[in-house]
């Protein structure tokens, strides 16, 4: 289960003491987690970074961003919550080119994307880079495509599985709208396998009414990417879409 | 789940009408499923396939061959039950390369091994995968190293799951001896996430008494290789593994 | 280099007899090797099978199909020189879901693609693929995208290269039309590496006249999947493809 | 062809300024490039990364680090000459996951290595990801196994090559002490194919009299690994190392 925190100040230090502690269905809302998947953009990381550590104090809204590895010291300099895009199954060890959960955290991620579609990663691979997530205390979202996928995610143990149809990614239509049953499936799926994997809803979100809608088929978070990396304005882009839950 | 079926006279069209006949619990062993899988050894796989059909027709025990795929058609022709080791996520196509479901269940397959150990696939492929076979109608067996794994395996919907430990294969040393747990865990893993999914015990299974182990842990089926496809006498060491189960 | 032979009858056995014969530059368009890969078509390889051994017998031309590995052995029975569409870098051993290359010769296969476009392999496989293919005495082919890749695919020393930019297969617009500097820009890669290797010309070939473009860019050979394996009548097409070679 | 310096103060700015010098045969030793990758393992990159530093000034050997992508940022700090272990071949876009040049190199990496045995590419790869670190101004080497492999790579237009025989990383016995015509193989291998590809030799250095039986075979530069970055006082290891050019 993913973490969450409600209105109010906000700090590296505040988001990690307050691991463990969820929120009541009435205020499901204020929990919705926003993580910025920033994929290879030709977006100013720092810029991001610093608006979406802002919209994340001023809303209260937990709001991370996922930047290349090699620029997540930077952009956890900046205070916003940071995450890893992806990392390799290996422990420590001869494993030339691969990104060691160990190093993501020690620049500063406290998560990790895990098999996004752009990334597909083999069945045993999802397991081992779960475990090696596990030992740097990462948190954890799992993607897939369906709600097969999604149940098959969700039993091998991570905070959280996100469903991004493939065929929805980058193309501003929301899953919520363009094929809700996905999410109410993936939802059911999890819960299914296993009740404390909570369910993000990824592809086409770029509005705060997506982020209710997804809200609304029991996802607890958003992935989002060029709707706000690609953004003119990625601060008002932001403000826009955590405007419904305050 | 994999069909079963009784000692008696076996042809691949009785096969496949008994399909959807099950055995009850106190004949389990009977229905024990054995998966003798050639790889890329360097055995003789019409040998291997004629001696499996004899045994087949002599003990009532349901036994197959999983040659490479350029062998299945003469493989097939002995009128042994025969697997694909591997069929690809692609429909028909421009796929250069693939091992597509429909060409392998052309040449005479009835089923497929999928995500072996020796052959991990994306979680992605392996529901891709399995869709191929569905619509080839090829019976499924998805291959997974621990608990965790086996039950991702489950919530993609195969007929079976078979548990491997990697660090088992090939060591004659049988997974039901070595590491009991695992198998029952996989049991319980699997059944959590659909009960009608079988579960098969492979890695270092090469003789009766370890197939009497396995289904005593709950396993139907087992998976060999080397055991048999690099005897000396491939006929003798299967008559050794079925002894127990008559 | 590949083998070539002239007009005349043609068997198995007299190809194999012919290898090292080889034209001079006066009759060269006799000598362009036609490989019909059929990919994962919903074609009957059978047909396609025998009509290319037809027309190779009535036309002289050397023209081979590559089916899926599953039906290369009935393929085979035709008579028409057949191709595998990939063999695994692997040798005799633990290698579930491979392609062994003794595999597919054993049931029939005199030659292998490697690389294609649509089953990129890493730069170590092309090379153990190409090792393998030498143990089974099996001819080898290896495509890629652009002159550069083809001079490192030459550096390993195949039978032959095929340029197939990426952009222009299945599209019917021939190579040697599109972009004709590709074909012979991979021509000179290969010759500066290894003046023994042939080129052939992919993507986009269907007709006699990007037969004869392609032969006249320096090319000996073509490869053609749609234009053929997809054709109302596969016969017809591959008359009409090699007419202008008569 | 990769740039060298000679003994005396170094810095970022002037490493730069010095691209296209080289050095005359008598003093080849002198420009030997040494390049320190420290994999995922569990050691100090700050402290290596600084021990490198300190000593390609004291020497005036060219000495470079390869750290995890994540720690790129960190270990440029020290003033050390930067390399990444690894870049995608994708452009700027939606690529989750991946490994960009441009982030790599605006972190502070000059060059990268690619194909490394750990981490095995696609030959397609390996040119976009050639053609990825040009974009983002990043010297490259590419690894390979053997001569054959060598020429191929270099076919690519590399920087430089590493001939890394898989059975000798991490052992500590040298390839040049091992299988020397290896090395010299490696050599004349990217000479056939294009004369201004530099050869370096990895696998098992880790002693200045290794370094100069490198030099000695005709490699320009080495790789180490765990002989440093798993030494007890890499500095010392390094001045060991860098001892016998000066």
């Amino acid at each position: 289960m993913l973490t969450g925190y409600s209105r109010g100040a906000r700090s590296r230090e505040s988001v990690r003491s307050e691991h463990a502690i969820y929120f009541p269905e009435a205020h499901a809302r204020c929990t919705m987690f926003v993580l910025v998947n920033l994929k290879a953009y030709p977006c100013d990381p720092i810029e991001v970074a610093t608006a979406a550590a802002d919209v994340a104090d001023d809303s209260g809204v937990r709001v991370a961003v996922a930047p290349q590895a090699a620029h997540i010291d930077a952009v956890a300099e900046t205070g916003v919550e940071t995450w890893a895009q992806h990392v390799s199954p290996n422990e420590h060890g001869s494993h030339t080119g691969s990104t060691l959960a160990e190093a993501v955290a020690d620049a500063g991620a406290e998560g990790t994307l895990l098999n996004h579609s752009e990334n597909r990663l083999k069945l045993a691979d999802i397991d081992g880079s779960l475990a090696a997530a596990e030992r740097a205390d990462l948190e954890t979202i799992v993607c897939a495509n369906n709600p097969a996928q999604i149940g098959a995610a969700a039993a091998l143990g991570p905070d959280a599985v996100a469903v991004e149809p493939p065929e929805l990614i980058g193309t501003g239509t929301p899953v919520s709208k363009a094929d809700p049953d996905i999410v109410t499936g993936a939802v059911d799926a999890a819960a299914r396998v296993d009740g404390d994997v909570d369910v993000l809803c990824g592809a086409g979100i770029s509005t705060g009414e997506d982020l209710v809608s997804a809200s609304d088929l029991g996802a607890t978070g958003v992935l989002l990417a060029s709707g706000v990396a690609k953004a003119d304005d990625p601060r008002a882009a932001l403000e826009d879409l955590v405007e419904p839950l305050n």
